[in-house]
């Protein structure tokens, strides 16, 4: 590998994992079997594992027949719902901060009859699976857990990172100049989200393959666990689509009938 | 390589790219000079080159002083707006279809005194660049053109796909099942937007390298050049975030004192 290069691979899948497993020894087995060579973890590696693996390990499987009620228990604040044939999907603000349809839980890769929650801190989860795989190869590594989320104004669904330890996931460049001296507009990166689909694009969705190590971002990993991913979430008075067009507008509407708010302040 | 492996890279820069310069032949000729002989272009190769040289070969520059005035050209729909200190952030639609801050004109990585206009037909230019690689290599590449955008609710940017030939932008996973074999509920993935990202990573912002290459991603090249990056976007109907919040709030308000319109139709 030359500088200003990346290698991303994933190993073999995981057994199938059930609440109580230990989730660093799956992970470390993995790494272990993989018969590549050059795939044992150096320093500055970054492991990225799919947060359903630690959901299930950490038992976060509900009966499917409560999903709209795990949905709702998940949520902090209803973005934007929209009436489609199947029921209605609902886009809220979850517990971690993050916006997401159905409040990220789901109902695929589980047995019949679950849906998944989202581990319940996955910048916790991030820290074990980095202290776990320290013990056992003797390496800094950096540990991204990663979940699926669509996008307003763009089709299909990409990777993000819900959890981090080790891995500096906003690359901030203020103070940095382009090749004409001038400062940088756009001055920080996301640069975890962006490790977060390089490693979607090995391990896939329907592939079984639930763990990626991502080489060639060793600048992003650091000493310290850091802040983890939280410092991603954009919400607050810094977002300008706090509601769906939607609600926001029928909520201007009820106001001005009833004679409060103001126009212009949708909160 | 092994299967389920990505491996991405970043050849030394361009020399400065000018209005009427050859691109196709810049291209090449960094590909060319890079030493390592693992990189020589392989079919199922993408080359993902930042827009910002498209656009300076394009000659899209103009005076920054007429910065306002290109982002008012360049709109097709405000969708948000927010006053700063420094002035007024405008997020538009541009006449690609893509939801950006100052619709996509940059003011860093150009002289002193000019802004940066993206490319007339991204796709177009891809298409260009791809029979280019293809005539000069021999070999059958896909091309993404790439820019930078911010993102509701996430800190931070990410680079997306604004212009593809030959490379299968979203792949849909309708119809496969996961290892429970149940349907897999997240179907479409936004594979060129993680290539993207992926290239990123290894370009950066701030070091002069705008090309990439991505290998390990050749079952998402086609033959043919394809429907380019225009399906990836997603406005219209389907658009729950189509105004701010504060804009959708003050115009149901101000329809509701006019007497037009009805709560929950924001247009």
């Amino acid at each position: 590998m030359t500088a200003h290069e990346l290698r991303a691979w994933a190993p073999d899948g995981l057994p199938e994992v059930v609440p109580g497993d230990d989730l660093v020894a799956l992970v470390v087995s993995a790494l272990r079997a993989d018969p590549e060579p050059s795939h044992a973890l150096v320093d500055g590696d970054v492991v990225v594992v799919t947060s359903k693996v630690v959901s299930k390990a950490e038992g976060r499987v509900v009966a499917a027949d409560d999903r709209e009620q795990a949905i709702t228990d998940e949520t902090v604040r209803v973005v934007a719902t929209r009436e489609h044939p199947g029921g209605v999907t609902r886009i809220v603000e979850n517990r971690l901060g993050l916006v997401m349809a159905a409040a990220g839980v789901d109902a695929s890769n589980t047995p019949e009859g679950t849906v998944l929650l989202l581990p319940v801190d996955p910048d916790a989860s991030a820290r074990a699976l980095r202290a776990g795989l320290r013990a056992a190869f003797g390496v800094r590594v950096g540990v991204l857990v990663t979940d699926t989320a669509g996008r307003p104004w763009r089709q299909g669904v990409t990777d993000l990172t819900i959890g981090a330890a080790g891995v500096q996931v906003l690359d901030d460049l203020r103070g940095q100049v382009d090749t004409f001296g001038r400062a940088l507009t756009m001055t920080v990166a996301a640069v975890a989200d962006e490790v977060a689909s390089a490693a979607e694009l090995v391990k896939g969705k329907a592939s079984g393959r639930p763990v990626a190590v991502v080489r060639g971002v060793g600048h992003l990993v650091t000493d310290d666990d850091g802040p983890g991913a939280r410092v991603l979430v954009r919400t607050g008075p810094d977002d300008m689509f706090h509601q769906g067009s939607d609600e926001a507008y029928a909520q201007g509407w009820k106001d001005a009938l009833a004679g409060d708010g103001a126009p212009g302040a949708s909160r």
